[in-house]
């Protein structure tokens, strides 16, 4: 096993007799009951992740959860529940929004390229608040609730003139799709504050992503805080919102350390009790909108061991699962470099780790490649195998339909009850009756 | 236009009114009729390239169509009629065979990892063949055989001990999940024969993907040739079929060159010709199984144009559609460097390039990125943006349900007729009826 897949096994999760538990329940039981491959929640982890952010963050900050890191109904269920907003990216994350019962006044789109369709959807169900991206999304919002005589929340979504980069601020950001520039700010602010059906509520930094260093963090909302401050001192009143985006990380890889929230609270702790009383900032709501933080460690990939060779001295453990389930861990979803999620055989946590593996999924391609030269217990087929910090891009962003095997159900564990939330998929609709003689005698 | 989409607009498509035509119908017709994102074919193109396979192949060579590259219904319903077999790596692509019609008996199964309810489902429906990648394999198939009652033709996949590399055989292929190692067939071979529920037709070589270089295919093709030769010294007489696989290529970027069929037909002809009366090879079949080299040039990628935006001097061009629709375009389908696809604004062939821009598309991740830096003619919102070669793991190997997005449609066009043949699908159920009260006044 990895160090940080028994690391998370001892922190979030626990065992019994060698073998993971999620929620209370046996992993193998789990793989049993529902078939493998599938991925599997701990409600405990996505409230202990949540409550953990929520105590790290000052005052008068409220948590959207970001609905495209994992659409999956259970969870968005679970963060209404937590009185959390949801940060959607398209029509369809709406509707996935309201059908979990979530209030669409609580919903915020942002995203570059939402077409009319999409707007036209959104404004006519009482959206919460849409994030402008560009010019062009300024009028064309605009002329949508003129055609629906409605009136649209707006804030801007703003790409800030200075990158964060290992703890230091860089001047100069860089070309991004994402929001409008700081630079040329002013333009899009004047169009909204002239159109008299939008109501103007704030702004939105982008930010970046999938960071582990409390200092690029605060320096990030300490920057938006400047940038806020001379909004304000246009629009000569305080903001209804500052929206400092998502991009709190997990670690996936053995050098990477946990997102030190002891230090993020002290920091944030200073930073916004300097604007506390500050006019500026009178009855300004501040919003974080996470989604990888949120849900990533509670979420597990099972598979099954299903074949193991040795090729030339090189030994595989071929999976009943892979990259169609799990693209970010074959490393096609963003890596340069191929790195190892964090990954146990789930039924041997007890046994010493001494074979060195490559570890595979069944797709007929090398690309279908999890795991390369991982150091695990000697393995039999029918092991369990299950890859940690999987509840985040992970199912979501993947190929599901490629080489069409069935989809992975989805299981949410709750303190020892567990439930089958989504359902196994086929990719196939019904099959042709005797159209061919079986071969069986 | 990049050279390479201009000389595909040539060669397989044309153009009218600086408009591209596919199957003779103008590309922004077909857009307007089906919405955008979508995907076309041109039937044509699928008929050309088969043609021009089956011309430079032998005589006695069989064509099987990969069903990973592009399962959609109609491509395998074309196929079938041009009377190929299909490859399929699943049970469901099998299922999928089934329901375009084929005759399971035209069916081979290959593919590392094929599980016992895999091969119980192909084994009870009659499956042609199925072609073993381990020792497991041959060991499981013989075992469900005997509880079927049925017996299983099968072929050995091997691994050759040589990789083809620039034109030259290397010693020593790598070590591979695919397959059995060429070095240790006999022990699978041995297993094959004495096992009486399997019927051994032949081998299977495992060769490379993305080949453009006749040489280094003719070079497989003959190290092949010597493999079968051992294996019929062994079995003592000839073998029903030589599967020399997949590999065949097209060309995706300005560098590359479309594979020589001329020189392959004139070397394949002096390879093939020197076996025509030679006894080990008496009555043998030969077989390909092509995937992207049949579907890949038929396949175009249609998006709108939906946003232009400057950002710090940088031109974006946002699509309807992106990475969720066509990860290999995006480069995160195996890629090490970002390479642009042949892609073109597809209602202005006849406008000169004069814009460098970025594509993206509308997710909110900086992964989804289709070109950087390509020069276009100057663009507008409402432009028809198309992405060439994409008939084969486009739609089929991408992340469909990622921010949640409708499902692009497919669109069949042949000799000036077209036909939706996959429906637009959207990742949410039934909307919650007056769940939430509209703010539309």
């Amino acid at each position: 096993m990895e160090d940080l897949a028994l690391s998370l096994v001892k922190k979030r999760f626990g065992m019994e007799g060698g073998e993971l538990l999620v929620g209370g329940v046996r992993a193998g039981a789990l793989a049993e009951k529902y078939g493998t491959p599938c991925f599997v929640y701990d409600r405990r982890v996505f409230d202990e992740k949540l409550d953990a952010l929520r105590t790290a963050l000052p005052k008068r900050f409220r948590v959207a959860y970001s609905v495209k890191a994992n659409p999956s109904q259970a969870i968005l269920r679970h963060f209404i529940s937590c009185d959390c907003g949801l940060e959607i990216a398209s029509a369809g994350e709406f509707h996935q929004a309201l059908q979990a019962g979530c209030n669409p006044r609580q919903i915020l789109f942002a995203g570059p390229g939402k077409t009319v369709a999409e707007l036209e959807v959104v404004l006519s169900n009482g959206i919460g608040e849409i994030h402008i991206e560009s010019v062009t999304e300024a009028q064309r919002i605009g002329c949508i609730c003129k055609r629906l005589g409605a009136r649209a929340n707006v804030a801007i979504r703003v790409n800030p003139a200075c990158e964060a980069e290992g703890g230091a601020m860089r001047m100069g950001g860089r070309p991004t799709p994402f929001g409008v520039d700081e630079e040329t700010l002013d333009e899009v602010l004047q169009l909204v504050l002239e159109d008299a059906a939008l109501s103007f509520q704030g702004i939105h930094l982008f930010t970046g992503t999938q960071i582990l260093d409390p200092k690029i963090l605060v320096n990030q909302y300490r920057h938006g805080l400047g940038v806020a401050r001379r909004v304000v001192s246009r629009t000569g009143r305080p903001l209804h919102r500052v929206d400092f985006g998502g991009g709190l990380g997990i670690p996936y890889f053995s050098h990477e350390h946990e997102l030190d929230l002891t230090e993020l609270r002290g920091a944030l702790a200073a930073v916004f009790g300097e604007i506390e009383s500050d006019p500026a900032f009178a009855g300004t709501e501040f919003m974080v909108e996470p989604g990888r933080f949120l849900a990533g460690e509670a979420g597990i990939y099972l598979a099954r061991v299903n074949d193991i060779k040795i090729s030339r001295g090189k030994k595989f453990l071929i999976l009943d699962g892979g990259m169609n389930h799990h693209l970010a861990a074959s490393g096609n979803l963003g890596q340069t470099i191929k790195r190892n999620y964090p990954m146990a055989l789930l039924n041997k946590l007890h046994v010493p780790a001494e074979e060195t593996v490559n570890v595979v999924g069944p797709l007929c391609t090398p690309l279908d490649t999890l795991a390369r030269d991982v150091i695990l217990p000697r393995a039999e087929i029918g092991d369990l195998f299950g890859i940690f910090q999987s509840g985040a891009y992970a199912r979501a962003a993947s190929p599901l339909g490629f080489l069409s095997h069935a989809t992975p159900p989805e299981i949410w564990v709750d303190a020892g009850r567990d439930t089958l939330v989504t359902a196994r998929g086929e990719f196939f609709g019904e099959l042709p009756d005797n159209s061919h003689e079986s071969t069986v005698k």
